[in-house]
């Protein structure tokens, strides 16, 4: 429904007329966020329709106790519910004692912009209010880069018919609840509320958690841009705060607020400081100024664009898309804080519950690595470090044993925060994009450091799981894996998974290989390392043992693995064969019916075929590719991606460059019908690869970067940075040339289309 | 640890010696119920210590509402919690000022008896307060079956060494909570609270489900014996209500009170009508008074029994246990009333949730069909046809269409009411037990005409979803059934079942006979049924073309049917070889661990071995017996029975009396260490079973009674008596000889080991 109302344009994601039909989904495609803290963007001004609201700060979730027919033992206790945060955007706004609600209002001239180049929202419209007084409104709204606790409003209104009274009742309310809350559940218990002169604060915890937060605001008014001293009648409720500030205003000038306002949270204060940190963030937002502060925010993004931007010439929405991508997740994630991680909603919604999903190691991480520095590649797996005697434990209550970790399938502190079985139990495959990452960040980085100091106890662990994991089949005479579910979550607790079971012979085999490496490298942490994990060579033996004789499902008939065991006994009739209003199967279909069907929900054997394609001919790919797409509904958003740097690699440009479309325009255009709830963040990653591994080509093989450029015939060209080593490498490909440059670094070697070329800062190297 | 604790009795269960550990079994093995409500053996006094208080109303449930990590389309909305109801037991006792509380007094000569003869609970002991006081107390306790809203307690406490003030403070408490509750949830809201006389009321009704129930009480006091007038304090809290009556008790004098109690519900009374109605029952019952309605209630205990009772001689825990098992049988339905069903714990625990499973129909109905009139039995089957638009709206939840029925797996009101997916959407076979049970009231009573009366519209929406459910496989050129769980609940989204398979194909199959069978001797019902439900032969070409080519996993190697496509790829340990110490595996064991083994929770190829014995050959059930058991962990207590009636098929009476020993003591012994959460209801019927068709050999067959009775060693006789088409049967066993007695009805041909044997009311047939 939503589809193609967002205007193409470069730099701003543009949403032109006010349609109450599409407010929900607008408010996910321009939620703004700053890494600490994020917003659904819900309008300032009360708004009767249909709304999904939504404030999210960084790490801040509640444990919403697990429910089930039939307890079984292992299960985890809760789910990690994603809690929407008091609320301080809020602005009411009346005209001659009317409420302004766009709901009510005739609205003309509704612009909505979101600036991505800037960091900044805005609206602009014209409404006439039920009493027939007309105004002009301007808003712009940012969360700063450069204060992460500050928030900053400009609201203007204009009364064009007639002069007006105008009341701006900027509030603070903690009353809020969550979409998916269930009857009558509370999250949130307020401990104070307080007004000092022009600031007001709310604190407030989360139940259960204990998360102690102060919200915070203070505002300014102006009449004719001139700054004005209106005493605010202050009005206190249970849950809320609000100020009202009064102006007569003549026809044709405008009454402008600057409302500062943001959180302060106990993860970087003393929980009994939250409020003189709250005054002192807002005496700095104060100080600096509305236009001050939003220009530091503009420099901040300029910064982070710099490094991190593709350009796509010929293609509007294919450059708006990607920028969206890039976009949101600098908004997610900055990598400055390592206790925190990616949501796969990001800000922008509650679905999921909890932030750290595999997708993190899988998807985000060569973003991360190749867009900023060094450091935040680092830091995600210091996440996983930090959390690997939770991982343990998390697998001792499964009966795993000496030391063998399984890492939650979702979690927020190290603790599995989800609670399907079929899923925490079984998407086991999770483990082996752990150790991958840290395979996958020493071949990006070349910094081996990491694996002695921190990466190869993970693995140990991650070997220990899969070694107890598998299990001897006399029948196959072959170590079996049973009971799991692989990437595709549309099948549940099937045998044998090929991506599971290839992911723990590969976990194995690097684990031996690395403690080998470490042993003859690094001795004096090889046996701290071993003292520490107890680990001997009898039972790396018996781990090889399984690595070596693992067992993986074959068709002769169609010459490709198999999903898993069953997959034949399928009724195997393609997607293509699905009506349309049978689409998406996951909200058209029964569970029942999804479980029973052939659809695959995102790549599952051909996710392996991607991380590991030098161990396949490209005639293996193609026939995988060839046998499993045709069953793809693609309604994980972490799919197209991987299918594009495929087809990519198959030379089908045509397929490549469809699937780059879903997956970049994914939220934009709303493939999953879904973009109410939020954005997929996590996959965005996964279009920031499709580009530079997909059409770029780029890989790292034997500590030397390669590319092999292709271009789809849509586009004249298109062009990205890397950033490599100390070096930072920019491409750009055209349907012509492809030039490589070097702009920043020392001498380096690249491969391109397979021939070795050494660039430097001085010459533009044409390949 | 509680093993072995009951003494062994004939008629009662007993417990000597007041052990603070056993409590919580105690309270599930001594629970009352009358088929109308029931609660556990909680003490009428205050007791400090571990305790798990419950008490039921049979139909009175809420809806806990399904809280999963990703929600998928068909789930069900909620779990049916069964809801702990007001207290009205409780009577707290002071002795000079000091409360009685066994957790806290010294207690001598405990004991605990609950008479299953008579149908009362009773304790008698002597405490030393904490005063030094001693009391000698002695309690009765039973819940009316003549008056079924009513229960009476008989509570006497005689000073020993002291005269002394005693106060009994009999109370109503509406603020209970469920064991299982959740953080703060709350089921109930009470109305009002009303005093009247001696009549105290409280009305409220439950949340969400809107259950409005009044707790009514009345007592009368008595010193010697003599009744006597005392004007109670009476404490109204917020949702309590106390009478206090105090009394100066000389030493070695009696003090004694009546308390009559219970409940009125809206299901039977208008629902502001609920204060009078109870008034009315207090009425009865005061002015019946405590000892002629315990006389009535030994009588209608003496009936019940007249045409259930079990005898066995020479053993008599197997006496005791297989008494246990037809009185909480009967405590928990009378089949009076076909709103009601048979819950799995009945009236003694909250687990499980809801009340009607599959247990009812492949369990309790050959139970009732033998031991209660015929009308029993085919209000059970009705039940079933009230809710058959339900189970057809179930299905299309999950994408059936055409009228195809798939009855819940647990129901209060026809609706799902479980939630779990691996259950609701695939333990699809239970669908096949209610189609048997149909064709097993058949059998065993003759009444044809419930058929079509409503029998076989419930047969074709279930032979509709069979046709619907099957899909074809190539690969197998067979029908195939995918995703199930069968009887075995240690397995999930297993492929091919045989038991479902199984089913789905006699389900079919039976389908197609009955409708020809009803269009050539019941035509206009005939009529009148294809057009209601627009069946044509077309359609049931097509179902048969499932039935006919349905595909049952076998292995030439082992030469037995699989119980499911994967199941040789398990890692095939006997479970002799697991440890005690790894038992009961559902509580040691990790769920994922679990579903990886080869353990079977209970029969489920033998499950059909069972159901369908005469289309094997006894060594194919041999075979499959020696398959599968050794596997099988018998931690449903649905699972001895049926083994115990093989094994006795197999002449293997050892083994059969061993599994009855298991089933019939299940509870007693707490051999899945679970009983202080309740009892099994109804595998009680497998016990009853596990003799009638075990040791008694007893079938039908061509409208014609047969027996072959076998003995265990152990046993010097045991005796049964069936109702069977308007005919009494008894049938004694003993190691010498079996006679076979007409106890009410005409002229009866038997077949008695092969034999065609005819009995009449004038000779005692030995054969």
């Amino acid at each position: 429904m939503n589809q193609d109302y967002i205007i193409p344009n470069n730099w701003s994601i543009i949403e032109e007329g006010f349609n109450t039909d599409r407010v929900k989904s607008s408010e996910s495609l321009f939620s703004i966020g700053n890494g600490a803290m994020g917003q659904r963007a819900n309008f300032e001004e009360y708004y009767s329709g249909p709304t999904f609201q939504g404030s999210y700060i960084a790490g801040v979730y509640y444990p919403d106790k697990t429910k089930v027919g039939w307890w079984k033992k292992g299960y985890p206790e809760y789910f990690a519910k994603v809690l929407n945060a008091p609320n301080w955007i809020g602005i009411n706004v009346q005209v001659n004692g009317e409420n302004l609600d766009l709901f009510t209002c005739k609205v003309d001239n509704f612009k909505r912009e979101l600036n991505m180049q800037e960091g900044w929202l805005s609206r602009t419209f014209t409404a006439t209010l039920k009493n027939n007084v007309v105004v002009t409104v301007k808003t712009k709204r940012f969360l700063s880069l450069t204060l992460d606790e500050v928030g900053a409003i400009n609201y203007t209104i204009t009364p064009v018919n007639v002069d007006a009274t105008i009341t701006y009742s900027p509030y603070l309310d903690a009353g809020i609840t969550n979409e998916d809350t269930n009857w009558d559940d509370k999250f949130w218990e307020i401990t104070s509320i307080n007004s000092k002169d022009n600031k007001a604060f709310i604190e407030a915890h989360t139940l259960k958690t204990e998360f102690n937060t102060c919200t915070f605001m203070e505002s300014e008014c102006f009449l004719n841009d001139k700054k004005t001293d209106i005493t605010p009648k202050i009005e206190k409720l249970e849950n809320k705060i609000t100020y009202n500030y009064t102006a007569d205003v003549d026809a044709k000038s405008s009454f402008t607020i600057h409302k500062f306002a943001g959180y302060t949270v106990d993860r970087n204060h003393p929980k009994d400081k939250l409020i003189s940190a709250a005054t002192k963030a807002l005496e700095k937002a104060t100080s600096t100024g509305f236009n001050a502060l939003l220009e530091s925010q503009k420099n901040a993004w300029a910064t982070i664009w710099e490094t991190s931007d593709i350009t796509i010439n010929g293609d509007v929405k294919a450059q708006q898309g990607i920028r969206f991508n890039i976009f949101q997740l600098n908004q997610t994630y900055l990598g400055t804080d390592a206790q925190l991680n990616i949501g796969p909603k990001g800000f922008t919604g509650e679905k999921y519950g909890g932030s750290t999903y595999w997708d993190t190691e899988a998807y985000c991480l060569p973003f991360y690595m190749a867009t900023k520095d060094q450091n935040v590649g680092r830091n995600l797996l210091a996440y996983r470090y930090n959390h690997l005697e939770k991982a343990i434990e998390n697998a001792e209550k499964l009966d795993f044993s000496n030391g063998a970790a399984l890492y939650p399938m979702v979690t927020m502190n190290g603790e599995e925060c989800h609670n399907e079985w079929e899923i925490t139990f079984e998407e086991i495959h999770r483990n082996g994009a752990i150790a991958f990452a840290i395979y996958n960040y020493y071949r990006y980085t070349g910094d081996y450091s990491y694996i002695p100091e921190k990466g190869l106890e993970v693995l140990i662990g991650i070997a220990r799981f899969w070694h107890q994991r598998a299990t001897f089949s006399t029948k196959q005479n072959k170590y079996v894996i049973l009971g799991v579910t692989g990437p595709n979550e549309y099948e549940n607790n099937i045998n044998n998974n090929w991506y599971t079971n290839y992911m723990a012979q590969w976990c194995i085999n690097y684990t031996v290989e690395t403690i080998a490496n470490i042993k003859e490298n690094y001795a004096s942490d090889y046996d701290r390392i071993m003292s520490k994990v107890n680990l001997n060579s009898d039972e790396i033996k018996k781990w090889k043992d399984v690595a070596d004789n693992m067992y993986f499902p074959f068709s002769e008939e169609h010459n490709v693995f198999l999903q898993q065991d069953g997959f034949l006994d399928k009724e195997l009739t393609p997607a293509s064969s699905l009506k349309n209003s049978q689409r998406p199967i996951n909200q058209k279909w029964s569970w029942d019916r999804i479980l029973r069907s052939p659809y695959i929900k995102q790549a599952d054997t051909l996710q392996g075929f991607y991380l590991f394609e030098d161990n396949f001919t490209i005639e293996e790919i193609e026939r995988h590719f060839d046998f499993y797409e045709p069953f793809t509904v693609h309604e994980s958003s972490l799919s197209p991606c991987v299918h594009s740097i495929l087809a990519a690699k198959l030379d089908r440009m045509d397929q490549a460059y469809s699937f780059y479309l879903r997956t970049s325009r994914l939220d934009l255009d709303d493939y999953n019908k879904e973009v109410e709830e939020g954005l997929h963040i996590t996959s965005m990653a996964g279009t920031w690869m499709s580009i530079i591994e997909g059409f770029g080509g780029m890989r790292v093989r034997n500590n030397t970067l390669s590319f092999s450029p292709k271009i789809p015939k849509e586009w004249d060209g298109y062009s990205f940075k890397v950033n490599f080593r100390n070096h930072t490498i920019k491409v750009s490909v055209t349907q012509n040339k492809n030039t490589f440059e070097l702009l920043k670094g020392e001498e380096l070697t690249l491969m391109i289309n397979g021939k070795s070329i050494t660039i430097n800062q001085n010459n533009l190297i044409t390949a």
